[in-house]
């Protein structure tokens, strides 16, 4: 039997929380807001992403609309040279999407095992 | 306080699973699987998806070197005209996602909740 502890057998879960066609909050906004109150810049935060400006703007603004209040304050230029940071409703709803998945992949652990078993193994190759 | 009981306020949880950059298991495939299992047919599967034919084909090629045996049984063209069924594997990894789905929506059930709590009502637009 193969190791099966090398990263490359370790699962990892991603998760999207979709509100039918209306609203959708998954690893790429909420990666995308950890950077924004890391570096302070939307520019910034979606560098680290390789995400274009453009985008990154565009999904702040999709957030800033989805949920009872913006999760992004921002200046756009002027003095500070357009710093962004997490309102308090932007941090309470990245703080409940990290638990969220951190309770999920917890209950899930067994059958993502159950799976990684079921994968090729490097004496499986032929 | 709206009525946060309506289609649109009802979260739903799509998960992935992802092993590194070497495998991933997600709803597009699990879907696949379970209309080839009813349908009888690769492409009829596919259909039913709105995929090309080349792209369920692909996605199929895929999980059959993924696991450890194909998850489809599948002839191209022949006197059956290209028939397909799941393989024992092939139903036994789609019963292990459905499960993680299962388990994994009921854990994050509240965190769910609390999001879905916090989205723009329709009182809210202004």
């Amino acid at each position: 039997m193969a190791d099966t502890k090398d990263a490359k057998y370790t699962p990892e879960l991603r998760l999207r929380v979709l509100w039918g066609n209306d609203a959708m909050l998954g690893p790429g906004k909420a990666d995308l807001l950890d950077h924004i109150a890391e570096t302070g810049s939307i520019a910034a935060a979606g560098r680290r992403m390789s995400m274009s400006y453009k985008r990154a703007w565009m999904l702040v603004e999709v957030m800033n609309t989805t949920f009872q209040g913006p999760l992004v304050d921002s200046t756009r230029g002027g003095a500070r040279g357009g710093g962004a940071s997490l309102t308090p409703l932007g941090r309470e709803i990245l703080a409940l999407y990290r638990d969220l998945v951190r309770v999920t992949s917890d209950a899930g652990a067994d059958r993502m095992a159950d799976l990684t078993a079921r994968l090729k193994q490097p004496s499986d190759k032929g």
